[in-house]
This record gives structure tokens, sequence and C-alpha cells, in this order.
């Protein structure tokens, strides 16, 4: 059960909610968002459930209870059930018009960073992506360019306008990427890295969650929970390919994931279909794959010269290839009554 | 490597290639097809490679010599670089129009299946889909109606004009389903029963292979090798989901598989997203993601009556739930320069 | 629920137990078995559950019904408390002692197969096993001896005394195969193919059931009960290993398949490392954990020469390996109370 | 390719083999560690590798090249070809006695960890294992006890004299957990957060690499080169447990992994079962699969009261069963020529 309380309610009002919570031999979990107070009821709720939600729901400040049958409460579309729209940096992240972050997997150099955000702003991308700390399988490959990375991303924002995203590994680089950043990535495989999800819920850069190659759904909306519960309820969801026993792409895009959290979570769903395919070849028919499906946007891997990437070639579109895909699936998104952002704008 | 022989090549030609892949040390493999006979050079082939394409290229009535890199050889693109595209009952599967297989999971009445057939024609289905022999896991379970299921199979093309599609379990079964039904299924728990393969192989019906759950791409593609060097060229390919460690749907929708079997093959591929998620609430988005994809054609479970279905009821739509479906995918297959069929055609 | 007759119970007396289910709403399911009528009660038995049990215990002729909560009926430990233990050609499977299959993948000649059914028999195997009808994903690759292979397997038992083991792969073959063997293999990729399971359940010879690569132990009982339901009891389980992500080995084998399949069953449960595996240097440590976790026995493929065997060769242990192996095995199985068979007895 | 110097090898030898390396145009990669130094060559290494391991193995202070086809090098039984044996507060890892870890999944109070270090203690353990910090997937299920969890480990040591082990979560808290524990635990959804990795390779004390459960061994290999390659070289391997399709347990124990592991690595291999298999009941049989199958060492949860344990309770045992259990076990590792610790000692 949740009980969110109206914008504005009174410390006090709170409290007695809390008290009443206990008294009722339940232990409250209160988050500390700013804007509206969400207080989650915890503990087993059997049969007297409906009494008691009518006791929550006329206290002073309460503006509705939520029973919620899920582990997790603040993500769950029971709790919230309109779409979840924010902005970052100015653009609409969960509306009808789609988010597309584009951009090289590593920033490897200012000159190749600028000329790629040149690009895929031209071609209609309203986000920069780009890797300053890289998670990589082994200790001899490129680790990314760490702040150095970081001001190049921001050089990229000032040049074209477009807001940056970027990936976080460390709790305590937290602070830092949030100084150039206007979106934190949180990797798959730092989804269950609970250190980092308190830490980047405890900022107020919203963030994109990217599922782990070997977690269920639900495991991935109760890792949305641990950011939401520290009061940042900016988060997207990304299914970016889980691993099975498939063998002829990288990973294998679970494009049910994009119906299935519509259904359970409020929040904005996106699709990286260069690492769930693993080879530029097939990127384009599964980034059309996941518009028609619903996602409310997608993370591409665009690099001037993927044969000479340093991370992530073989996946890597090529700018023309971008430029071209952007302008397919401006069809199919309208053919489901969304929209690509306005080219260039 | 596979030898293509010119359409009216002579036995005298075909006899003497084949004493020729025989001298250089290499078994040939003489398909059955009548049309065309294509020649598989069996054996590991070294660096010599490619002095035996010419050698082999300049024989009389041969019309090419692919070199095939791929363990299978009939399926492949690299033997037949254009998209196959077959007709049945009229209707031609692989082309621009979508193949749509709409129907419910068993014929369970003529007065369900003709209410279905019309239902679903109405709506622009160009094959009805019923299942006659069931292959359920329990042993208790509605195991179809049998020849009396194949004949309201029949008398729903009576009645609509539709050519239908049907599942085979068994060898003995055939001939009997061929009397009937006008496309053979092969259900996903037999993709690897290759006495099945073989005796459909040798049928002149087209075949619908299913893809096992727990299967890979390329043992599918070796199962169609199977029935095609019976000389059944008709085959077309399909995805409907495939296990794995994800509980939220019934299986995974392999939405890579669409992209990646056009890559390796020229057969035309089909998407089955009522049992690749198992809820008729996701049947929808999967469904576009397909069509967006790439796929020539849909299989999708229809019943009056989901509630009261024989089996997979939660997975099936009303036909209500289909028209309006039908109205979609129509846009989405017009953004990807695709189109349905003509309604009720 | 299922209701246990008495041995010698008069078709009267079932008889009236069958009226007496139908009278509650319920269907009754009769299994054709000569020795022990079992019925099993389909349709949602609610909480008057306890009454029914009573009403139908106190019928004349019933000994015992049993509640049962799974979908699989006959291989449920709820149905049958105790191991089931088995004699083929006179070895016990499912006892103390250990069932050793051990034989080639493919029966390829006559001298090949003597000389490893005498290898094997004196290293200590009790069961020779070879196929005769090989399911390959190929349809090049060598597809068996067919008749030649299961007189040859005759002839290896008329020179060793052991009984053979040997795959089925086709409901026509059926009774051919039993002229010849002495316990009939249904094949991972043929797990589901259920006319099959039936013809085999219809037949008088024991049944080793492998499980399907890509199935759940819940449908791998459900596959059990289709044989059991014909009137064949003498069904061995076999984990042969799953598919998954893991690529350093051919499969995974699934240990924790042989506690949960005893805990479930009271059918004898086989583990195969040289599928399971893939290896034949992992064989031996697996084979070990078969017998240490508690399987009753091991199917194992042994070769005189496995680098020119026709199929499998990587994962067949030659002969001295065996036999090396055996000893290993033996103090294993002594470890956990059980022994293996008498060496070359 | 990896260049391991000689015990006590000068800095200017080092310095001499590094601009060698250079000069072949390989990037020099050296590992801080301080006893013995190794070098590994990083960069595409062709034909001409014989003449240079020739070059290399005699400039000053080398003791040997070890060339290494595998993406990993440290961990690598081409680079180490001896098991490696470490000892930790005493007790060896690696070795011919078995390292047996066993307490509860979660410290929860001083009463609670004493009573169960002194049982494991008296039934054979040589290690004691609870969490301090504990990864859960739930924001509002039990966090562990923190640093006052640390302090209740070191008491246990005290009381017992047994070496602990316990996990870390954050790379800010390795200082701490280091000046408490014995051994760190690097838990499953840590094993690829490559800053805890470092972390934990810089300092000094020895590390039990759990698998993710999502993530290939190959993966793990990996993960354990970059605790080496800060120079911690007291690795052990631990599998836990990997996701697959089936679902009657809560992983899938992936018992190949011990002889693969073994094979590939040097390093220590240690099995989960409790984990692996998430039910008490079926953990003894996969224990002793383990120890059949050659791990050096089983991780075991022992609770004096499973039923209101604060984590993980259906699969702990009793402090009663895990005593019945080591009997079993000390059978089935004298069967393999391997020991379990002496009682008590």
């Amino acid at each position: 059960m949740v009980i969110i309380m109206k914008t504005g309610a009174s410390p006090e009002e709170i409290a007695e909610v809390t008290h009443s919570i206990e008294r009722e031999g339940f232990t409250p979990f209160e988050n500390p968002g700013v804007e509206r107070k969400v207080i989650a009821v915890l503990g087993v709720i059997h049969s007297h459930k409906l009494q008691l939600v009518d006791k929550f729901q006329n206290l002073p400040g309460v503006e509705r209870v939520a029973l919620i049958s899920e582990p997790y409460k603040l993500p769950s579309r029971q709790c919230h059930p309109q779409d979840t729209v924010f902005e970052v940096g100015g653009v609409p992240v969960g509306g009808k018009t789609l988010a597309i972050f584009a951009g090289p997997c590593s920033i490897e150099s200012e000159a190749q960073a600028i000329e790629t955000a040149r690009a895929v702003k031209a071609a209609g991308a309203n986000f920069f992506r780009g890797g300053a700390y890289k998670p990589r399988s082994s200790p001899y490959a490129f680790q990314g360019l760490g702040e150095e990375g970081l001001k190049i991303l921001a050089a990229c924002r000032e040049e074209t306008g477009l807001p940056v995203i970027t990936e976080v590994v460390d709790p305590d680089d937290v602070e830092k990427v949030c100084q150039y950043a206007d979106f934190l990535q949180i990797g798959a495989r730092n989804m269950q890295n609970y250190r980092l999800l308190q830490r980047v819920g405890q900022a107020r850069t919203p963030v994109l969650l990217k599922r782990g190659f070997g977690t269920r759904l639900r495991e991935m909306l109760m890792a949305a929970e641990y950011i939401m519960v520290e009061g940042n309820h900016r988060v997207a969801l990304c299914e970016r390919g889980i691993i099975t026993f498939e063998d002829s792409t990288r990973y294998t895009t679970d494009i049910n994931a994009v119906p299935v959290l519509k259904h359970l979570s409020h929040l904005p769903v996106i699709l990286d279909p260069s690492h769930a395919t693993g080879f530029s070849r097939y990127v384009g028919a599964v980034a059309k794959a996941g518009v028609a499906a619903g996602a409310d946007g997608l993370l591409l891997e665009v690099h001037p010269n993927p044969a000479e990437a340093l991370s992530d070639g073989p996946q890597s579109l090529k700018p023309e290839a971008f430029a071209s895909l952007m302008r397919e699936l401006a069809r199919v998104a309208s053919a489901v009554d969304r929209a690509l952002p306005e080219q260039g704008a």
C-alpha cells in the first residue's frame, strides 16, 4: 500500500499519517522527495485492507491511497496510472515525441565527439550520448577518457544545444558527472549495484536505467524503486537485450519488454537496439520494431568511423546510415501516432 | 558448394555433373526437386575452391555455382540471393503483401470455426488457421478433433475462400492432412522431428516451419534444409518465441530473428506474437513490431470467446480486437512499404 | 486425484468407481495398464476434496486414493511414495546398484560395436548402448545404420549378455525396435513428440526418456505421463543438459535436476554427462557429480577411436578412459551407499 | 603473451623488458604486484610469436614467457600451470583439504552469529561466513547491520578461531571491511562492478569472486583478471548458479563450471549450493556433487532458525542438518582423494 500526500501537505499531516501506519502495526517508509510525499506502508497486509484504505484516505493531507500487489511500489502503474513525462534540458521524455539518444559508445576525442554530435543533431536526435567512463570486460581495453570525456560532452552540448547523457559507474563519481551531464546512465552491469542506485537516487539529475542482461523485468522495476525511493522520480527504463542461448546476435532483444513495462509501469521505456543486436546491419529493423511496439525512445550508437572505434564498432551506425534510419523511423512513428523530434531543431 | 542446374537440364547433363563431383573426391547430393535441380557438393572444400567453381561452372547444363560457408545450403541466401515468394491457394507468401494467418488455436466445432473464419476474413486475413491435431503437454488436455477438424477446415475454406493452414504431428498423417489443407504447419515441439520433416518434404503442400523454443536459428535453417532437400522448396520460417529466464511472458519474442533470418535466408519469415507473448494484451504491440522489423506475415490466434477456448485462451484475440489490430497493422505496414491484404477480398 | 485399484479388481468394481467419479461431476481417465488399474479424476477439485477421498476410498476394489497437486499424476511421488525399481533383461534399474549404459553414439559396424561392447562389459557396464536411428541436425550427416544397426545390437547382446538400449525416432519403428532392443530411448529432440510417446507407452519395453534441452522438469514429467498413461510404467528419466547462454560446454548439466526429480517423482533418474558437457575431458567430473547427487545411473559414450567416430567423437571416452572412470565412480558410489555393477559380471 | 619475472628482478631488468616490448610494437602492461612481477604484452601477436618468446626469454631477470591464447592472462592455467593454493588466516584454500565456508546469509545479532559460528566450527567448517552489507533486490528489505555486523564477525573469529568472510558492495567500504574480515566476497550482482574489483585488487585481503548469474565463465575469468592485475593474486572463483528457463529451483547449478574452471584456470574453485538451488532440501545433493566434481570448497548457508531468517531462509540449513551433511561430505571427499577439515579443530 502506498499513501500519496497532497502537494504541500504539512509536516504535521505527514507525521500523523506515519503514526497512524505504526498504530496499525505496519512500518511507514517515507521517501525523501520534496515535491510530493509518498509514504509506503510496509508489512503483510491481510484481509482488513479495504478498511485501512478508507481510514488512511480520510486523514488530513492525504490525496489518495493505492493498493499495490507488486513488490515494487513507486514505479508501478498501480501507484501512478498516467504515463510519466519529464523534461531533461528542455526536451520531454515519455510523451508523443520520441527521445532519440545518439552518439558514440565512447568519447574518444573532442573532434570525434563534436563531429558526431553535429551529425546526429542534423539527423534529428534530441540527445547526445557518449561514454566517458566505460565498464569494459577486459582491464586492458580502453576505459574511457574520464573527466576529460565529461568536458568534451559539455562542449558538444555547448556546440549543438543537445542535452547530453553519459554513464556513471562509481558512487563517488555521481556528483562530478552531474556537473557535466543532463542525464545519467546506469549500465546493465550495474543495474543491481545498489549503492550506485542510491547515490543517483539522491541526485536531482534524471536517470536512464539499463536492464541487466541476466535480470527479469520485475528485478529491473525493483532497481528503479531503489532510485525513486531516494526522491529522484525522473527515471527511464531501457531494454538493451538479454542473454540467451541464441548466438547469431550479441544479445536477444526482449521486444516483449516494451509492452510489458508499459503495462506494469508509468515510467518511459527506451530501447537500445545497438547493444541488443550487436551488429549494425540489424539495428534498423529492431529500432523500427521498438517504435512500433510503443517504446518512448531509442538509444543508438553512431560513430563517424565504426571500423576504428575504440569500443563497440561492429554495432555502430555511420552518420549517413543513422540519418537514413531516422527518415524510416519517422514513418513508423507516425504510423503509431508518435513523432520523431523536429530535425536539427 | 551448391551447383544450380538450368531449368530443363537433361539427365545426361546432371549425370555428368555428379560424376565430375565424384572425380574431385566429393560426394554429390542431388535433391529430388523436379523443376530446378540443385546438387550439393558435400565434403571439406579447401583452398582449391575457386578452381572448382570455374570447372563446374563450365559444365553443360549448369546455371550457377554457389559457395556456401554455412552448414545449411538450400535455405541460404548465398544459394538463392532473391527473396523467395510462393503462392498458396492463389495467395502470395513472401512478397509485398503480408500473409496474415488468423484463427483459433484449436478447431472446436463447425460453428466456432465458421464464425471465426468469416470474422477474420472480413477483417482482412488471407489465411485461416486452426488446429485439428494438437500437441498438448498434458495427455488429459483436449487433443483436437482430428480428421473431423480437417473437414471443418475444408468447410471454412469453402465458405470463405481463404486457404487453410493446420498442424501435422505424425508422419503417418501427412498424406491425409494434405488432402484437406493448403499449408502444413510444423509445430515448435516437432522442429527437430526429422522423420516428420522428411515426410512433409516429400509432400507438395507448402510448409510453415515453427522454430523450436529451445533451438538456435542455425538449427532452424538446418530443419528447413531437411524439408527442402526432399524437393519441397515452399517453406516459410516462423519465429514463435524462445524459452528464457524472463517469466512475465510465456516466451521471449526473439525479434532479432526477423532481420537475422532475412539476412541468412531467402525464405519468407513469419512472426507468431500470440505464442511468443502468451497474453492477448501484448499481442498487438509485438505484431506491429514484427511488421516494422520486416516480417513477411503474422500468425494470430483469434477466438470468438477466449475465456472458453479449449486451448490457449489467454493469448487469443476476440474478433473485434483482431479487426482493430488489423487497422493499426495496415498503417505500420505502409510505413515500411508493405501492405496488408485487401480487406474481405 | 488418482484412485489406485487393488490388484485384481474386477471390471464391475472399476465400472462402479468410474460411474461414481462421473456422478460427482468429474471425468474419469482410466489407464489401460493391465496389472494395476489407476483411475485419474480430471477436473477442478475444490474444498470438498477430503469428503471425496473418503467416499472413493470406501468403494469396493479401491486400494488407495492419492490427492495430487501437480499436473502430472502417474510419475508423481505423491502417487507412488516409494522409489520405483524395475528389471530390464535381468538388470535392476533404480535400486542400490547403478545402471551404467555405455557404448558408442552410433553403431558404425559390427566390429566397432562388438569391440566396444566387450570393453564396456569388462569395465563394469550393465547395459550396452548404441544408436541405429540417429536424429542429426544436418540431413547430410550420417543417419545411422537402421535395422542393420539393430541386428548388430542384438549380436552384441548375444556376445556379452548385456541388455541393449537404442533410440527410436519414428512411431512406425517402435514395433521393430522392440524386437531387438531391451530398452527404448526417447531422445531430447523427441521429448514432446507425443505420438511417439504414446506408441512407446503402448509397448511393453521399458523407456529411457531424455529431457528436451529446452524444456522444464515439469514438462518432462508430463511427457512421462504420456507414456505411463498408456500402461507402460517402466520409465526412467534422463537429464542430458539444457541450453543456456554458457558456451564453454555443449549444454549446461542441470545437476539440480537429479535431487528435484527424485523429490518430485518415484521414477529412476539417469544422468548423461557425455551430451551434457560435450567434451570428454569434462565427462568424468560430471559423472562423479551425478552419482554423488543421487542419480540411479549414467549414460556414457564410449568409442574405440573417438577421433574417427561418425558422430559425437569429441565427447566420447576411449575404452581405457572409461575403465579408469569406472574405478573412480565405484569409490564415489560407495561413499553415497550405492554400488557399481560387478565388473564383467 | 605474459612475461613472468624472477623473484627479486631489479627495476632495471624490468625496465629493459618493458622497453623491449615497446620496441617490438606492443604495449607492456605491468601489474603492480610486489612479490612477483608479471608483464603482459598487449596487442595482436602474429606468426612471429615464437621468435619473440625466445627473445624475451633471454632478457636478464626473466623467469619464463607464457603464450596465452585467451583474453584473460593472469587467471589462466597457461600462465600458471600448477593449482594455486593460498592461506587465509592460517587455513589453506585450494589444496587437498576443502575450504568450507559456513554461516548465515546475514549477521542478524551477536547471539545468532556466535551460536552459528560455534555450531559450524563444531561440525568442521574452517571459515565462518556472514553478511554485514546485503545487496537486496528490494530497498525495503533488511540491508544488513553494516559496521556493527563487521564487529560481530570479528567477535565470532575471536570466539572460534575461524577466519571470517563477508561481502563488500561499495568501493569506499573496502578498507573498512579489510580491517575486520579475513576474506572478501564479491557478490554475483557486483561481478562486473569494475571499480569494486579494482579496489579489492588493491587490497591485500584475499577475494572470493562469485559468478554473475547471467555471465559466461570467460567473463568471470576476465573479472578475476581485473583483481589480479592490481596485484592481489589470492582469488578464489565461486560458481553460485546461473539464470535459466528452469524454474523448479532458484538458479541452475552449472556443475560443468567446476571442471571447466579447473581446466582453464589455476585458481581455487568453490561451489555455493545454497544459492544455486534455493531450497535446503536440494543443498546436500548438490554439495556432494560439487565435491565429487572437484571443487576446492563449498559455501553453505546455515541458520539456527531458517524460518525466521531475515534473508534466504528457505535455502539455509539448520546446524544439525549441516553437521549431518558434513559427515556425508567427508565420505565423498575421501572418495576423490580430498578431505574435509578436521572437525572442531
